[in-house]
């Protein structure tokens, strides 16, 4: 049997008893869902699925709940990016297979594009993946394993508890100042930590918060990781998407010891979140990570194979020819747009906008006690959508009840009547703090 | 404090101590990659990586080992399948997310595009995929729980061991029988299947082998699952590339009961692996799977938001366009090379070729007895490219030892070269079988 080692004998012999005695055998149709997949729970779905959101008929529904800044066609990517993707596509050399970690050449452009003399990276440090969620993915999977926790900010992009939770690690939230611009709460975020601490994630500039963190506080949550000696994931997905008159600081060149994983893509500075490329940057000059987290992720990236091949083709040229108008003007449009959301709403009586610097939103307290009307913010952005059809997200979904995000992407004149709307919505629903309640409650 | 209900007074009494003393506190660097990044491995990696592959300088390198069909531009893409993806590109429509399971359209177009009276699809029974690997991977995921296990052809597609060894799933091999065309041994197959059982992987046409099972055949693996009650990931990313004489018969419209979550995608039949476009087909005519399944494929795909928009927008297109004569000439095309590579090489003594009928593998049988030189199929591949700079790949990376695996998209002149180095390669070592030292041994 051409010299193959392979014997079947025994199993022959084993087969000859009546198949349906078998102890082994499954009696009936039986097919579950595995306990990852139960256990992979999207916090926004859920409570988006559970709320009735009937917009009033007599007027348009304005959504600013949406994450993505190319639903209302104001904010195209630009003609650079396009002309790139149809280069590599005429080219004929992007069909095939790449390293499962990306083309070499594709890896070093966006190691040349974020290398800085105080963070120097080359092309083995850069990882490319199916978007900036497989690279978060990848990152928590190289760090973690089952019964670790990880440290993720309140305020906070949902995914990470999702990814974490699905892996069997469990989440502790460190709490995010809204009195402070969304610092971290560092005293907070260092009692969390433990020996099952595997990786504190920080995220900058902030989805949900449009925060971004000055020099000096990245320092301080440098200290606090290289005292506890926990490497970061740094979601810096919308990195450099910072408003004129604030800088954004990268977390690794500002790191002397504390190795981390920074986590970004195309999505949200080109404009092209569908496209799903994504990478990892390596950041490790005192060799702490060493070669077991880079084979790691190698090994990690085999799974699904990187991102698509023409988008890594374009990759050079998306990053070397997009001129900086581009950048400036998607800037400028959602810093404008930012400042005429939180000039409406600060003087709304019962509502607590926080002015962002960057990203794509600006979260909104909401004072309950003023809204009787409303459980929590649940039920007061549902109800925004039965009265005036505007939908935002409850902050809820982001574990941080009683605020609201609003994404600040959406055209000028839908942003102006959209805070028209939220303010009519909150003058018929605010109810003064009364004297009398309060009396007759004691 | 905006009414938000998250108060730091225990917090910050705890962190009055000085950290330095924390119990919880981590006093040196100690990261390590986790269990689940080192038990990722990629046996064709490993084997590969272990290899001395040092070509002779005398002999351009001929590389018969590589599974991908367009590194050597012989077999391009249709122009249908680029024109489609420009005009998705120009459309400016393919930017932004798409849902995380894909377009509604594009799998309306999966589902057109594979439906049959006897296994009818809709939209809904569509899940894209970034490349038919995620395909698997989410298949996977969402019938098995570590500890489960899977069964799996051996000699086989290696990712799915990679795959489940690293979930914690365990993987049992199934033996395919080379003198029966690479048909399944059913009864080993069926012997292997116990309480632990949650899924059978069916993978056709092959890779490695290059075999397509018959309808017969075909049914006969339904009656196992059928009365053991395991559903099935039919892996037919080959689907419809078989050879003029032969049909491909998709396993779902067969089924009676067995429930299937069919996986494929454009790399293969279209030519652009790279594109990472693959889908899973759910098929479940009988409500076996239910909900629960879907929903589980729905959460899991959350986890990375599926596939490059941009290819998704030009699905429809690619699969409705692209003209008949572009998939029959590559058929015909490794048909043909198969025929040269497999009618030279059954001339060689010592070695023992399978014709395949499909796909784009030769599985060569290596009569390792007649070969002293070489200890195994690993050694023997590994000279194969010291002397003859010819490099295929050994069977052992499909845990099937002392066979070696020929891919036959390169261009008909190397095949051609290829096939007659590796006739003077065996001539060179082959050793028939002495009478004399069969005696010495007894």
């Amino acid at each position: 049997m051409n010299g193959n080692g392979v014997h079947h004998v025994s199993v022959r012999t084993h087969m000859s008893m009546n198949p349906a005695k078998l102890k082994s055998q499954r009696q009936r149709w039986n097919v579950k869902p595995s306990e990852m997949s139960k256990k992979t729970l999207n916090p926004i779905r859920a409570i988006v699925d559970g709320m009735k959101l009937t917009p009033n008929p007599e007027k348009p529904m304005i959504a600013l709940s949406i994450g993505d800044p190319t639903v209302f066609g104001n904010l195209p990517t630009d003609d650079t990016v396009l002309h790139a993707m149809k280069e590599a596509i005429d080219s004929h050399k992007y069909n095939g297979y790449a390293p499962s970690v990306g083309y070499q050449k594709s890896r070093e452009a966006v190691a040349n594009f974020y290398s800085c003399p105080e963070a120097p990276l080359e092309g083995k440090d850069v990882i490319l993946t199916s978007g900036c969620s497989q690279a978060i993915e990848l990152a928590i999977s190289v760090l973690c394993n089952p019964g670790d926790n990880i440290l993720v900010p309140r305020p906070g992009f949902s995914l990470y508890k999702t990814l974490a939770v699905s892996m069997g690690i469990q989440v502790k939230h460190y709490n995010l100042l809204p009195e402070k611009s969304w610092e971290i709460d560092l005293q907070h975020m260092e009692s969390l930590i433990d020996d099952k601490t595997a990786c504190m994630i920080v995220n900058n500039p902030s989805n949900p918060c449009g925060s971004v963190f000055s020099k000096e506080h990245q320092h301080k949550i440098l200290s606090v990781a290289s005292r506890n000696c926990i490497p970061i994931l740094a979601d810096e997905i919308y990195g450099d998407m910072v408003f004129p008159g604030c800088d954004f600081h990268p977390l690794a060149p500002l790191s002397i010891d504390v190795p981390i994983l920074s986590c970004g893509g195309l999505a949200k500075r080109w404009l092209v979140p569908g496209w799903r490329m994504g990478w990892i940057l390596i950041h490790d000059r005192n060799d702490i990570f060493g070669t077991g987290i880079r084979e790691g992720l190698v090994k990690l990236s085999q799974r699904i194979l990187g991102p698509c091949t023409v988008v890594q083709g374009a990759l050079e040229s998306i990053l070397n020819e997009t001129p900086p108008e581009f950048y400036q003007s998607t800037i400028s449009f959602l810093k404008s747009n930012s400042e005429i959301c939180y000039s409406e709403l600060s003087t709304v009586p019962g509502l607590n906008p926080v002015m962002p610097s960057g990203a794509m939103y600006i979260m909104v307290g909401i004072e309950m006690e003023h809204f009787p009307d409303f459980q929590n913010d649940v039920e007061f952005t549902e109800r925004l959508v039965t009265e005036q059809s505007v939908f935002c997200l409850p902050a809820t979904a982001f574990e941080y009840p009683n605020f609201f995000r609003i994404v600040v992407t959406v055209p000028e004149e839908m942003m102006i009547e959209a805070c028209i709307r939220i303010r009519e919505f909150c003058a018929r629903h605010y109810r003064p703090r009364s004297q009398d309640s309060h009396e007759l409650d004691q």
